[in-house]
C-alpha cells in the first residue's frame, strides 16, 4: 500500500484509529453481554462507555507496547487510562487478544469487501453504458491476435460486464466468507466466556458467529478471500489488456483519455501512451500476489500460531487497497475510453473481406459441396487476398468452381455485415436481461 | 499427474476415450438441434449418432492429427471413417473448434468437481465420526505450540469438519463456475450457429449456455475453479500438519494407522512416520501450484489466444487428480487415526497445571483483585511451575496473597476439568446440527 | 509432463529404468568404496557388480514395493534376486534410503540441467544468426505499444540473445546448486557410514560431496534449482510475446513458419495463427508453476520431512521436460521466423515521420530553444500528424517559429534514418563480441 | 513496508529523498560526459553541481508531478528551480525518463543488496559461534518428527550456517545481476545520447553498463534478483521451523529469549512463545510474494510498456525491508536462543535406546545374519520397546537369538554415543574449514 496507488476512504479502514475505535467496541460490547449474564457489575459495563467518543492516542498505545510487546494489552492500558482503571477493571475479562484481533480483522475485511462491491457496482455501470452506446460499432474480433469474423465495440464491452458480474458475486461470496467473529476465549472452548457474549458481540458488529473457531478464526476463510481478489485483479488485467491492444498504433481502435497538461513522455511529445492500463496490469500482479500466502497461512500450528499475522498486516490493508484503486481507476478508463468507430471499419477493411471466409466455406457445403472440397476451394482464394492483398469478394467471384457452386449473387450476399449482428440483442439480452431496444 | 497420486476414477475423466466420446456427444447434440432448426437434413444428423456406441481409436486420430495438426479436425476426420462421409458431411457445420473444446473441458471439469465433492462427502463424514467418538477425550489446546488450555480431540475433528464443510461448499460453487458451454462460433456472435443450439448442447450435457462467450468461455470462470481447489488442499495441509505433530516422538498423541508388512525404514526398524501426512503436505503444494497459472490465463488476447491451452492440458487432469487422491488419502488417515488418550493426559499433565492459569487469574481479579495485580500472582507462581518443574496448584496455596485473595477451596476448585468442556454440546450444535446425545 | 510437450532424451532422464540404473550405481560404488575400506568383503562388493548390464525390472520392483510400501527397499530385495542374496549381503550397510534418493535425484537434475544448457546453445545459436542476418533491417522501437524511435530486428535478435545468455548462465549456476551427493546416513552423522564413501561415490556420479546434509540434501539448492528455470521461463514467454505481437495482423512484421500442410483454423482456411508462441506462453507459467512449491519444499522438520518428495515427484520431470521442449520449440520458430521487412517500413511510415519528434525536440535545444518552448513546438506539430494524418516534417517546414530556429536544411536532415543506426556496431561488439562486419 | 517490520538504514534507501539524489547525481554525470564530449556547454554540466548538497523538495515535485503526471519531468522542473532554468537547460539532454529511473532503481537495489549481505554476515557470524558452542552438545536427530540417531545441535546451527552460507552466495549473484546501469535513449539505441555518456555514468554509479537495452534495462535481471531474494527467505522459514519445534512444550531444547518485562499472553502468563520465529515465518511468506510478479515482469512488450513500474514501486522495497528485517531478527534469535542440553539428553533417553537400532542392524548383519532376520530381530525387540516403554538394550540381551549372533559386550558396545559423533570434527572441517580443536 503506497499514497501513490491508494484512495481515502479503503485506507481509513485500515487506519490504527478506526483499528482502536472497534477493538473498542468489541470489548464494550462483550462488556454489556457479560454484565446481561451476571459475570460482571453493570455499572463497569456502562463506565466503559465513557470512552465512546474518545480518541484512542495512537502514540501513547505504541508507547505502553514498547514495554510490554502486546499490542492489546497496550491498548488495554490506554483504554484504563481513559475510562478509569476502577471501570477498566472487567475489560477483557475470559477473552484472549485474539478474539478482539481477529474480530476486528474480520470487521476490516467486511467494509474492504463493501468498498470492493461499490467499487464493481461503478465498475459495471461503465460498462453497461458503454456497452449500448456501442452495441452496434462494428468491429473486427480476433482470435490469436489475428482477424477472425465481425463483433462490435458493445459485445466486447459487454463480455467484460459479465465478467465483472461475476467478479462482483465472488467479492459477495467473500464477504460472507470471512463476515464472522469469534469471542471463544485461548483455545476457542468458551472456558472462561460465555458463547452468548459471542453472539451479542457479533450481532452488534454486523458478523455471525464463528461455528467453532480455536484461538483463532480458521483461515481457510481468508485464503478464499484474497483468492477472490485474486480472480478479480485478474479480470481487471483482461480488461487493462484489451485496452493496451486497441491503443498500439497499428491498431489505434480506442485511446484513453487523455488531459491537456499531461505529457505523455518527457523524449517524444507526440506519445499518447495506455499508461493507466498498463498500470492496471502491474496492479493486478500485485493483488494476485497476496493470494499464496494466504494459502500458506491456512496450515496454523494446533490451536494457532501467529506466522499467519505478520502476512496479513502486509497483505490485508495492501492487497484491498491496491484493488480499490484498480477498479476505481478502470472505471475511469472504461468511462472515458475513446473509441474510434472509423478506425475499427478500415482495419477490418484491411484484410479485404476475409472476414467472412468462414461463412463462405459454409456456404459452399450447405450448397451440396464436400467439407473437404469446400475447404480448399476458400483456402485457395484467401491464401490470394492474404499473401496479394486483393479483395476476396472479386477473388471468389472469379474462381468458377465457386461461382458454379453458388452464383455470383449467393457470393456478393456472403459479404453482408447484418449477417453477424443478428445475435447481438439475443446477447445483450441475456448479459443485462435487456436489448436498449 | 503420476500414477502414484491416482485414482482411476479421476484419471477416466481426463482419458482421450472420455474426452472423444464427450466431443462427439457436443456434435450429434448439435446435430439434432441443426436439424430440428432446419439447418441440416434430419437424416444426417441421425446418421451422425451410428457413432454411440464406436470406440474411438485414439492411436488413428494422433496419425491423423501429426498431418493437419489440428485436433478437432483430426477427430472429426475419423468421425467421418466411422459414420461415413456423407453422413458426416454437416457435423460441426457453422462451428468452431473451441465450441467443442472448451464445452468439452467443461463437462469434464463438472465431472471432476462431482468426484471432489463425493471425495468430501467421505471425509465429512469420516471427521464426524471421529469427533462424536472423542468428543470428551481431554486433551490440552496449544497456541504457538506451547501448552495453553484443556480442550477435547473431539473438538479437533469437529473443526476440520466445519473448515471441509466450508470446503465443500466451496468445491459446489466452483463446479458452478465452470458448468457452463458455449457453441458461439468464432468470435461469439453466433453468426453461423443459432444460440438455440447451443441451448439444446448444453441442457443435453448438464451446463448452462454461456451468456456471452468469445471464442472461448471467459477464464475468470477457470480461475476461481483452480482457485477453490487451491482453498481445499491447504485445508487437507492444516488437517495433516494437525496429525504430523501429534505423532511426533515426543507427543504421540495420535499415529497413522500403520499396516503389518509396512516397513518405516530401511535403516530404523523402530520408527513410524506420518508419512502419509507429510505427503499430504506435498500434494497441497502441488495442487495450489495451479493456482497462478489459471489467474495468468484469465487475461487472454481479444477474442481468444490459445496461451491458456497447454497449461490446462496438464493442470486441468493434475489438480483434479491430485486433490480426488489427497482427499481419499486423508480421509483414510482420519478414519485409522490411532489415538491415544492416556498420552493426552499425560502431556497436559506434564506441566503442573499451568493450563489453569488463565481461569487463575480471572478468579482473582473477579474477586476483586486488579487485573495487574493478579496477572503478577499468577506470573510468580507459574513462572516456579515453568522453570522448576512444580505443582502449580501447590504453589499457589503457599502463596499467602492468592490465598488471602481466594482461600484454599476456591484455588483447588479451578482445577476442575469441567470447567473447560461445558460448552463442547453448544460447539457441536453448532458444527453438526446435534449433540450426540 | 505430457508427451504433447515432452521429447525423448529429457523424458529418459526421469523414466524408472534410468533411475533404478543410477540407484545401482550408487550402491554398487558405494560398495567398492567401503570395501576398500575394509568394512565389507571385496568379492561382496564385486560381485553386486554383476548387475552391471542387467534390466531392472520395473514391474518387478513395483510388485515389491506393492507389500513393502517402500521403494529403495523393493529395488534391494529385487537387486538381491539378480545378483544372488549372498552377494546382495553388503549391499547399503550403513546408508539410508535417502542416501540413494537424493543423491540419485542430484544426477537426475544435472543430467537435465546438461539438456537445457545444451537447448539454450542452440537457442543462442539460432538467435545470434538472426541477429546478424537483420542487423540493418529497420524497424520502429515501441514503447507502451506506441511507435517510439526506430531500431533494427537485428537489434530485437541481440537483445534476446544477451537476455538468453543471462539464462544460460543462470541455468549453469543452478546446475552447480544441484550437483551434490550424500551418504551421509540416518541423520547425517556418518555414524554407520565412512565419509570416504560419500565421497567415492559423488566422484564417480559426478557430483561435489555435500559439505553437511541431514537425512537429505538441503531443499534451499532445489529451490535455487526451480527458481533459475522459472527466471529462464519467463524470459521464453518474453520472447513468444514479442513474436505474437509480430504476427497479429496489424503489424505483420513477422509470422512463425507455417507448413503446408497445416490448417490453423477449422472455421477460417485463411488464419495463420502465432499458436507455437501463444503455447510457449503458456509453458512458461507451467514452469514457473514449480518456483514456489520448491521454496516451500525447503523448510523440512528436524533432519527431514517427507513432504517434499509428492512435490518433486512431478515437478522435477515436469518442469525440466517442459522447459527442454520450450527451448526446443522456441529454437525452431527463432530460426524459421518469417520476417518481413517492407511491412516494418510501411509500419514505420504510417505515423508520417513522428519517430523523429524526440530527435528534432533535441536539434531545437541546441539551437538555443528553450526546452520548455522547444518541446510546445514539436508538440502542436506532432498532434496534427497524429490526429490528421499529416507527415511531420511538411508540417515543421510550415512551422515558422521552427523554421525559425532551425532552418529548412536542418529540418530535412532530422529525418535520416541512419542517425538511428549508427551505434548499432557498438552494440553488437558488446553482445556478440563482433560485429560481423 | 510497514515500520514494524522495517530497518532504518533499509528504509532509507527507498525514501523519496534517496531517489532524487540518485536521480540527481545521474543527470550531472551524464551533463558532465556531455561535456567532455562536447555535446554541451561545460559550464552548463558544472553549473548543475550547484545542487550537489541541495535538498530536493519532496513535496514541490509531488506539487508539479500532479500538473505534469510524469515524475522525471517534475523532478527536472524542480532542478531547474534550483540551479536555474539557463544551467539547467541542457540536463537530460537526449535521454529518456528511464535511463534515469532504471539506473536509479539498480543502484537501489545494489545498495539494499549490500546492506542484506552485511545482514546475513552478521547471522553467519552467530551461527558460526553458536555451532562451535554446541558442537557437542548430543540431541536426538528426528526424521518424520520421529526420532532417528543422535546428532549434535552444534550440526544443526552448522548445517544451517552452510544454508545462509549458500544464501549469502546467491545475494551476491543477485546483486550482480542488477547492478547494471542503462542511459541508452528511448529504444536503447543511443541515438540522442553516446554511449560514452552511458559507460561514464554507470563508472561514477558502481554499475556496469547494460550490454544492450530498450527503454529499459531487461527485467530478467530483476526476476532473478527477487528469486534469490525467496530462497533466502525460505531458508529463514527453514530455521525459524526448527526453533518453533524446539520450544514446543513437549519438546522444550531451547527457547527464544524472554526479556523481563515481556507478556507472552493477556491471558495465560507463564506462556513463553516462539513469537519471533512465528513471525520470521510469516515474513518469509511475505518475501517470497514478490517471486511471481517479478517474473510476470519480465514479459514487456517491445521496447517496454510500464506494467512492471506499479509492482516494482511496491516490491522492491517491501521485499529488501522485509528480508532486512527477518535477516536481523533471526540473527538475534540465533544470538541469544536459549538451549537446554539436559532436556535434549531427556528426550533422547526417552525412547529407551531405540536411536540405537540401526547400529544393531548392522552389527547383526556384519556378524553374518541376513540383512532380513537382522531386521526381523531389531524390529520384534522394537516394538516391545515402542509400545511398552521397555529399554532397548535389556531386550536385546534377553533375545536369545541376538546374543547368539553378538554376544552380551558386543550389543552393550552399541550403545556407545561417541560411535555418533566421531565424525563431527570432519564435519565442521567442511563447513568452517575449522574444528575449533
Amino acid at each position: 500500500m503506497i499514497p501513490r496507488y491508494s484512495r481515502p476512504e479503503m485506507v481509513a479502514v485500515w487506519s490504527p484509529e478506526t483499528r482502536f475505535r472497534i477493538w473498542f467496541e468489541i470489548e464494550a460490547h462483550a462488556g454489556d453481554a457479560m454484565a446481561e449474564l451476571g459475570v460482571i457489575p453493570k455499572e463497569n459495563a456502562a463506565a466503559v462507555w465513557k470512552a465512546r467518543d474518545a480518541t484512542f492516542d495512537v502514540d501513547r498505545i505504541a508507547e505502553i507496547e514498547a514495554v510490554t510487546k502486546h499490542d492489546v494489552i497496550a491498548f488495554l492500558t490506554h483504554l484504563g487510562e481513559i475510562v478509569g482503571e476502577d471501570a477498566a477493571r472487567f475489560v477483557h475479562q475470559g477473552m484472549t487478544s485474539s478474539d478482539v484481533l481477529d474480530t476486528c480483522l474480520n470487521v476490516q475485511l467486511t467494509r474492504a469487501a463493501d468498498i470492493l462491491i461499490a467499487d464493481m457496482d461503478a465498475l459495471l455501470a461503465a460498462l453497461k453504458r458503454r456497452a449500448f452506446e456501442h452495441k452496434e460499432t462494428v468491429r473486427i474480433g480476433r482470435s490469436h491476435g489475428i482477424h477472425a469474423e465481425p463483433t462490435t465495440m458493445g459485445l466486447t464491452f459487454a463480455r467484460f460486464y459479465a465478467e465483472m458480474d461475476r467478479g462482483r458475486r465472488r467479492l459477495v461470496a467473500a464477504r460472507e466468507e470471512i463476515a464472522t467473529g469469534a469471542i471463544s476465549g485461548a483455545v476457542g472452548t468458551f472456558a472462561n466466556v460465555d458463547p452468548r457474549v459471542e453472539e451479542h458481540v457479533c450481532a452488534r458488529m454486523g458478523l455471525a458467529p464463528e461455528p467453532i473457531s480455536t484461538q483463532v478464526i480458521p483461515r481457510d476463510r481468508h485464503a478464499a478471500f484474497f483468492a477472490a481478489l485474486g480472480v478479480v485483479a485478474s479480470s481487471v488485467e483482461n480488461l487493462a489488456t484489451e485496452v493496451r491492444h486497441m491503443q498500439r498504433t497499428e491498431v489505434l481502435e480506442g485511446e484513453e483519455f487523455f488531459s491537456a497538461g499531461q505529457k505523455g513522455s518527457s523524449a517524444m511529445p507526440h506519445k499518447r501512451n495506455p499508461v493507466l492500463s498498463e498500470n492496471l496490469t502491474g496492479l493486478a500482479r500485485l493483488v494476485r500476489s497476496a493470494v499464496i500466502p494466504a494459502m500458506e497461512n491456512v496450515a496454523l500450528w494446533h490451536e494457532r500460531d501467529i506466522s499467519h499475522s505478520s502476512v496479513e498486516r502486509v497483505t490485508a490493508p495492501d492487497a484491498t487497497v491496491t484493488l480499490d484503486f484498480a477498479l476505481a481507476r478502470l472505471t475511469q478508463v472504461v468511462d472515458k475510453l475513446v473509441i474510434y468507430p472509423e478506425r475499427m471499419q478500415a482495419n477490418m477493411d484491411r484484410l479485404g473481406g476475409l472476414a467472412m471466409s468462414q461463412r463462405v466455406l459454409l456456404a459452399l457445403t450447405q450448397a451440396g459441396v464436400t467439407r473437404d472440397a469446400a475447404y480448399r476451394m476458400v483456402q485457395r482464394n484467401a491464401m490470394k487476398v492474404w499473401e496479394e492483398g486483393r479483395d476476396f469478394q472479386t477473388e471468389l467471384l472469379a474462381d468458377d468452381d465457386v461461382v458454379a457452386a453458388l452464383g455470383k449473387e449467393a457470393i456478393a450476399a456472403q459479404f453482408d455485415l447484418g449477417y453477424h449482428l443478428k445475435h447481438v440483442d439475443t446477447i445483450f439480452a441475456r448479459v443485462f436481461g435487456e436489448t436498449g431496444d
